[in-house]
């Protein structure tokens, strides 16, 4: 197979209160955490928070776009939200290979992280790469 | 507590080439799956499919809308993508208290159908419920 | 011919974040230029820039909606990109008539300037303006 | 120099509906052989087209993001519309090294060709790559 246990690709985004507002009306998801200013600046946030499945996209970016990139079936994804990302944080996607399942799927450790270094989401992704020779 | 286990809420949208395309450029998820249709027709879902992540944006919706509604704090989420979505397709997203964990947090069964009643998506979110008399 | 050398038409835009995410999305462009502040602030610039090719779609507005406006058949461009537009600066895109070809085709020269009147792109258009009493 | 004559690289898109909306919403060429179909029916076209500058967009896609990449000036591009983009087509934006200009900048040949191979946009880039060793 061509991957190896610590391969690793990244995305990074700054996330927009437009990314947040297209996502909202996207998914429906209008949470007040999300789209109503005043009513967040109340809460322990302080403010408007993105989606934490906003913030899971990026990961599937990382998947879909770099490893094991076009062709890939996305099987399974954990996500753990570990601290909240606010409008205007810069967040880092990152998948790693953990583990070759069966000679065919692949076990990705999953990360996303703020631009202080503060891991925002973890999880894993089970993913079945596209067949060497072919990207479909 | 005020949930009581089998409570159940769901949301329902069609997916539209417009919410594909729309949430491949709020992630940068612009695998050819999801965005050219001349790859994808190749492929083995015959044309482009929505993003798995963008599917799961509707669990989003009905934990933040809906059950537990708005202050919810979204702790954990597990995803495993049954099936293809296509373009077109009416999903409905249902969440259902599985569990109340120590008075405190909330085991949701989640899971995602299309037009014909066949899963898409299913999982399980862990959640936090706003208190009783707050919204925060 | 109704069209005269000089004649001119202008069109003026505050260019957004918004506007620079979505750029980003429809074309596919992220690059961290453009949507990774953390990573542009590094640069020469010292944060996003929109992209170059945004602010050409200026000068097909101008084009497309005023001189020759309707019914224009846009031949080709060129575009220097002379400096960096930021997030908030305001464009003001300007057409000119600068020679009438073989009596059908008009040069235009095409320039954009940012509010403190600086140059930001400059080049020439060539276009096919709508038979008269037509728009078609 | 890293890069050698004839490196390519290439992205491609389905361009629908809503990238030829949006696209005329952040510009404002809302002219009507892009957003007026009933207009557009009746143009030599038979229907509405994308913006030329919108496919433009993915020349600067396939630049900033793979061939030079992150890091790339962007100094000045040709564009030559040799034929319409209906909405629906799929374009591959293409972008080859021609020529390294003292050692410094690169002269890329710029080709967009739709799913039938027909080329809609033709011209050059010149740009100035990344330092080595450095991205910015």
């Amino acid at each position: 197979m061509r991957y190896q246990i610590g391969d690793k690709a990244s995305v990074t985004k700054t996330i927009t209160e437009t990314d947040v507002y297209l996502f909202a009306g996207i998914t429906g998801d209008l949470n007040p955490a999300h789209v109503n200013e005043e009513w967040a600046r109340e809460t322990r946030f302080g403010g408007r928070i993105a989606h934490g499945i906003l913030t899971a996209g990026l990961i599937s970016a990382a998947i879909g776009m770099k490893l094991p990139g076009p062709g890939t079936i996305y099987v399974s994804q954990t996500l753990n939200f570990t601290a909240p990302v606010k409008i205007g944080d810069t967040i880092t996607a990152t998948v790693e290979v953990a583990e070759i399942v069966n000679g065919k799927r692949l076990r990705l450790r999953t990360t996303c992280a703020n631009q202080r270094g503060e891991t925002v989401l973890e999880g894993e992704a089970m993913v079945l790469p596209p067949k060497e020779g072919s990207e479909r």
